[in-house]
C-alpha cells in the first residue's frame, strides 16, 4: 500500500486549530473558502501521493550526486518538480503582487505536510525557497523584489540560505566570507559555504543564493554581517539571464539520510566574477537572516510531522498485514494481524497521537504567522513563542515515531527495504539544521521567555490551565510549567536557566500540544453529536485521550531535570569528563 | 583521538557491582584473582582499541559481502579474528573441560564490552558463538561436547542461531524447516533460515549452524520443534574435517547498520546433502533455544553499553575540540570549547551517566549469572529477572546516547565521516534482535513477574527502596514500581498487563539502576575518603549524582502508561486506526 494524504485530519486541525475560516475572514486571506481550502488540501494531497512518493525511495538509494561539478538529482526529479511549480503548490503563500496566491501561510504549510510525508528530502528544497522570498519580500528594494519574487514564487527559481562556514556553525559571528564593493551597489563575494541544502540541481532555471558575509571593515562578531543575494546566473534589470556567476560545487556531502537533498559545499568567487548585492542594509545581515529563518524553523518543525505520518501510515499496514502468534489473552490459537498486540497497539496509538500533536502545534503556530501577518494583537508575540517549540518537539517527535515505525515492523524494519529505516534516517536531521534543537531551547529561556516581561508565555500557560476541562494531568502540568517559568523568570544565573532549557522546552511543548489535542477532543465529540458513526471523529477522541492520558503525563517528571541548575554539570571540568 | 577502552571504570564495577572477589572466593572462579582480572581489562581494553577499532568504519562502508556464493569479511577482519582467537578473548568463560578458560562470565561480558564499543558489529560474531557453546554444553551428548565444544571455545569454529523464517519471528512456533532421518541419529536438514547474523563468513575453519527444525509428524507449534547441529564442513567422529553440508547463502541484507555483521538468508538441503543431528532430544528445541538466547539477550543489552562507550567518547572529544560562540553566562567574549555550553554539558553529562547505569546494569546481571552456575540461592532467580530488563532498556538507552552523540556533533554528527551516524545506526539493530524490546517487557510482566508467585521481584524493589538512602527520587520510584507490581499480579487481564508491560519495564530498569548508581556513589565516596583527589572517583559521583538527581525521576511519570489498561488501545478496531 502506498502514501495517502491525510486530507480529512488536515481539514479538521485547519479548521479547528488554525482557526482558517477566521483568517479567511479578513480581506486579506478572503480567497481561502472551505471550497478553496478543500479543493488545495485534496488537490496537494493527490499530487505528493502520485508524484512525490513514488520518488522517495530512488531518492534514497541513488540520491542527488556530483556530475562534471553539477549537481544531478535521482530520476524522476526534475519533471516531478516542473510539475509542482506548474500546479502552484509552491506559490500558495507567495506574495499576490509578485506572482505568488497570496494565501495564508498555514495553507502553504500544510501543502508541505503533505509533499514532505511523500518525500521529506524533496520537499526540503522549497523550504529554502521560502525563506528566500521571506527576506527579499520584507528587506529588499523594490527593483529586487520585482525582479527575483516573481520567478521565486512560481518556484521556477529556487532559492538558498548561505550562513554555515567551517567554523562558524551555531556561532554565525564567526564568518568569514568577504564581500568587496564593486560599485554600482554590487559586491564580489568571496568565500567558502558548507551545508547548503540544494546548493545546486538541475530542477529549476536559476538559483538564488543568499549569503552572509562581511563588507570591508566590517565590525567583528554578528554586528559586522550583511546579507547578499548571489544567483547562480546573474540576472539583467529586465530579467534576462546573464553570465554564470563562479559558484563552484566543492562536493555533496555523505549523509546518513535525505540523500536527494544535495548539501553542498560551495565555493564563491575563488577564481572568477561572483557578483552579489545587498539585501537590506549593510550590517542588517542578522536581522534579514532571522526573517529567511523563522519560519524555515516553523517548516522544520513540520518536518516532524511529514515524518510522523509517513512512519505511522507504513507502520499500520505493516501491522495489519504481518501475522503473528496468537494473542495472549485470546480464546483461539491461530496467529493474528500483530496490530492485533497489546504492545504493537501501543507503538501504534503513539505514533498516531504524537503525529497529531505535532501537527496540531504546527498548524497553530502557522495560524498566529498569519495572524501576525494581519497585525492582530499579540499574534506575532504568540507565533516567536511557538516557533522554538515547533522546531524542538516537532523534530524530536518526529524521531521517536520514525523509531517506534522500525520497531513496529521488527527486524524487517532494520532492512533498508520496507523503508522505515529510511524514515529514521531522515528524520534525525530536523534536530539539527535551522538551529539545533538546544539552540532552541535557548532560544525560549533566553528570548521567548522574556516576551512582555514574562507574560506572555505565562498567559498562555494559564490558559491552558484554564482550558484543561476533565484532563486534569493537563492542568498539572500547566502548573508545573508555570512553576518552572517562575523560576527561570527569577534565576540570576543563565547557566541555570540554560541548563534546564531542553527540558522545559519539552514540557511547555507537550503543555501546548495537550491544549491543541483538548481542543480536538472536544470538537470531535461535538461533532459526533450530530454524526455518532463519524469514523474519523471516533479515531480522533481516541488519539486525544491517548495524549492526554499518557503522554501528558510523561513531560511531568522532566521538572527535576528543568530546574536541576547548572551545579552539577559543571561539578566537572572539560578534562574530568573525558576522563 | 581514537578509542580507549574504560578500563578503570570496568574494574570498579567488576569490583562494587558484579562483586568480582566474592565470586572468586568460590574454588570453581579461583582464579579470576585481582591480578587475573586487571591483566584481562587490560589486555582485553588494549587489544580491542589496536586491532577492533580500527576496523570499525571499512565495516561500515565496505561491510560483508557476497562473492561466488560466500560471505568475505572487509579487509583487515580475517587476521583481526585470528588475533582475537590466538590472545584467548573468545575463551574467557568457556568450559575448562573443553578447552576454554572456565572464568565467570562477568569477565566475558567485560571482554566484550570493550570489543563491541571498539567495534559492535564485529564483536557480535563471539556472541553467537557464545550461544552456540552454552545449549550444546547443557543439552548436547558427551560425543557433541568433545567435538565441538573445544574449537567453538577458542573461537577457531564459529556459532550461529537459526530460528527466523519469514512466516516465523517473534512466533518462533511457526517455524518450517524439516529434519528427516537419515538413521545412526543423522537427519536431514531443508529449510530457509532468515537473519542469521554471521550465517557466513571466512573468518574461521567451520561454521556451527544450531537449527530449529520439525521431525516428520511432529506436533504443530513449538512443541513440536527440536534443535539440531548442522556444522558448514561435516565432522567425522575424530575431529576431521569432511564433506561441505549443501547450505546456500541465498543473499545478505541491506541493513542500516552493522554492515560488517553479515546477515544471511541460508537455504539448507535444497539441493544436495545437509547433514544435522540433535541437539537434545527430540522436541526440546524450546528448551534449548532458550539455553542458547538467555545470555546472547544478557550480551545484546550490552551492546547498548558499548554504543553508549563509544557515542560518549566520541562526543567528549568533539566537544572538547569544537570552538563555537562564547559562553552565554562568562565575561569573556570568545568563544570557548562547545563543552562549555551547558546545553553540550547537560548531553555529555546524561550521556555518560547513562552509559554506566546500563553498564552497572549488566554487570550486576552477568554477576547473578555467575552466581547461579555456583548453585547459589535465588541468583538463577534474579539472573532472569534481570535479563529482559538489560536487554530492554540497556539497548533503549544505547540508542538515546548515540542519538546524543549526533546531537553534539551539530551537523557534522549526521554527516557519515565523523562516525557519530554509524553508531545511531548500529545501535537500532539491538532493540530488535533476539527479542525485540516488546518481547522482554511481555517476558517481564508474563513470566519473570510471576517467579515466586511475585516475591522475587517484590523483594527486589524492596531492597532498592531501604537502600536508596539520599535519593529520595529513587525511593519515589521503588515505590511506584511496586504499586505497578501490585496491579499488575492482580490483574485478570493479560491485555491490561501487557498493554503497560514496556513501561513497566523502564520503570524498574530505571528503579534498578538508580540502585546500582547509589551503590556505585556510595562506594565512589568512600574511595574518596582514602584518596580524596583521584579523579575518576569524583567523575564517578557525579555521574551517579545525576542519574539519581534527573534520570530516575523520568521515569516515575510511566506509571500512567504502565496503568493505563488495555482500554483505549483497542477502542478503535484496526481497520479504525488504519483509517
Amino acid at each position: 500500500m502506498s502514501f495517502t494524504a491525510p486530507t480529512t485530519e488536515q481539514i479538521f486541525v485547519l479548521n479547528h486549530i488554525t482557526g482558517i475560516e477566521e483568517l479567511a475572514a479578513h480581506e486579506r486571506f478572503a480567497d481561502a473558502t472551505p471550497d478553496m481550502v478543500q479543493a488545495i488540501v485534496e488537490g496537494v494531497g493527490e499530487f505528493a501521493a502520485n508524484e512525490f512518493a513514488p520518488l522517495n525511495r530512488i531518492g534514497d538509494t541513488v540520491g542527488a550526486r556530483v556530475q562534471d561539478g553539477r549537481v544531478v538529482m535521482p530520476d524522476g526529479y526534475v519533471q516531478a518538480y516542473k510539475n509542482y511549480v506548474a500546479n502552484g503548490w509552491g506559490s500558495i503563500n507567495a506574495p499576490a503582487e509578485f506572482g505568488g496566491q497570496g494565501l495564508p501561510f498555514s495553507l502553504a504549510l500544510m501543502a508541505l505536510d503533505s509533499l514532505g510525508a511523500a518525500n521529506m528530502a524533496f520537499a526540503l528544497c522549497p523550504i529554502l525557497s521560502v525563506g528566500s522570498i521571506e527576506s527579499i519580500y520584507h528587506h529588499g528594494s523594490d527593483a529586487q523584489k520585482a525582479l527575483f519574487l516573481p520567478k521565486l514564487s512560481t518556484g521556477e527559481w529556487t532559492g538558498t540560505m548561505n550562513l554555515t562556514e567551517p567554523q562558524a556553525g551555531s556561532d554565525v559571528g564567526a564568518l568569514k566570507a568577504t564581500a568587496t564593493p564593486l560599485g554600482d551597489g554590487k559586491y564580489q563575494i568571496r568565500g567558502q559555504k558548507i551545508y547548503i541544502s540544494f546548493g545546486d540541481h538541475d530542477m529549476a532555471d536559476n538559483i538564488v543564493h543568499l549569503v552572509l558575509a562581511r563588507t570591508p571593515d566590517a565590525p567583528a562578531g554578528t554586528k559586522g554581517i550583511s546579507l547578499f543575494l548571489v544567483p547562480k546566473y546573474q540576472v539583467g534589470s529586465d530579467g534576462s539571464i546573464g553570465a554564470q556567476n563562479d559558484i563552484k560545487v566543492v562536493s555533496i556531502e555523505h549523509k546518513m539520510g535525505i540523500n536527494a537533498s544535495p548539501t553542498c559545499v560551495l565555493a564563491y568567487g575563488e577564481e572568477g566574477e561572483c557578483v552579489g548585492e545587498l539585501i537590506g542594509p549593510e550590517f542588517g545581515g542578522m536581522r534579514a537572516m532571522f526573517t529567511m529563518m523563522n519560519n524555515a524553523r516553523i517548516n522544520v518543525g513540520l518536518q516532524g510531522v511529514q515524518i510522523g505520518e509517513a512512519a505511522t501510515q507504513k507502520a499500520i499496514w505493516f501491522a495489519q498485514e504481518r501475522t503473528q502468534s496468537a494473542r495472549a489473552g485470546g480464546d483461539s490459537r491461530d496467529p493474528v494481524a500483530i496490530i492485533e498486540h497489546p504492545d504493537v497497539r501501543r507503538m501504534l496509538l503513539r505514533m498516531k497521537a504524537g503525529t497529531q500533536a505535532i501537527r496540531a502545534l504546527l498548524y497553530y503556530a502557522a495560524g498566529q504567522v498569519d495572524r501576525a501577518a494581519l497585525d492582530i494583537d499579540g499574534a506575532r508575540e504568540m507565533a516567536d513563542l511557538m516557533t522554538p517549540l515547533a522546531k524542538l518537539y516537532g523534530t524530536d517527535m518526529g524521531s521517536e515515531i520514525a523509531s517506534l515505525g522500525i520497531q513496529v515492523h521488527g527486524g524487517m524494519g532494520y532492512v533498508e527495504e520496507t523503508g522505515a529505516a529510511q524514515y529514521y534516517r531522515d528524520a534525525r536531521i530536523a534536530q539539527i539544521y535551522e538551529g539545533t534543537n538546544g539552540i532552541q531551547a535557548a532560544d525560549l529561556v533566553g528570548r521567548k521567555l522574556g516576551i512582555g516581561g514574562g507574560s506572555v508565555l505565562m498567559d498562555h500557560l494559564a490558559r491552558i490551565g484554564a482550558e484543561a476541562g476533565d484532563a486534569p494531568t493537563l492542568k498539572e502540568l500547566a502548573g508545573a510549567c508555570t512553576e518552572v517559568a517562575s523560576w527561570m523568570l527569577n534565576q540570576a544565573s543563565i547557566d541555570d536557566r540554560l541548563s534546564g532549557s531542553y527540558a522545559f522546552t519539552t514540557m511547555v511543548s507537550v503543555a501546548t500540544c495537550g491544549w491543541l489535542m483538548a481542543t480536538q477532543l472536544r470538537a470531535a465529540q461535538a461533532g459526533l453529536d450530530g454524526d455518532p458513526d463519524n469514523a474519523f471523529l471516533k479515531a480522533k477522541t481516541v488519539t486525544c485521550r491517548y495524549y492526554l492520558d499518557v503522554m501528558v503525563a510523561e513531560a511531568l517528571s522532566l521538572k527535576n531535570s528543568a530546574m536541576a541548575g547548572a551545579d552539577l554539570l559543571y561539578a566537572l571540568s572539560a578534562e574530568e569528563m573525558a576522563g
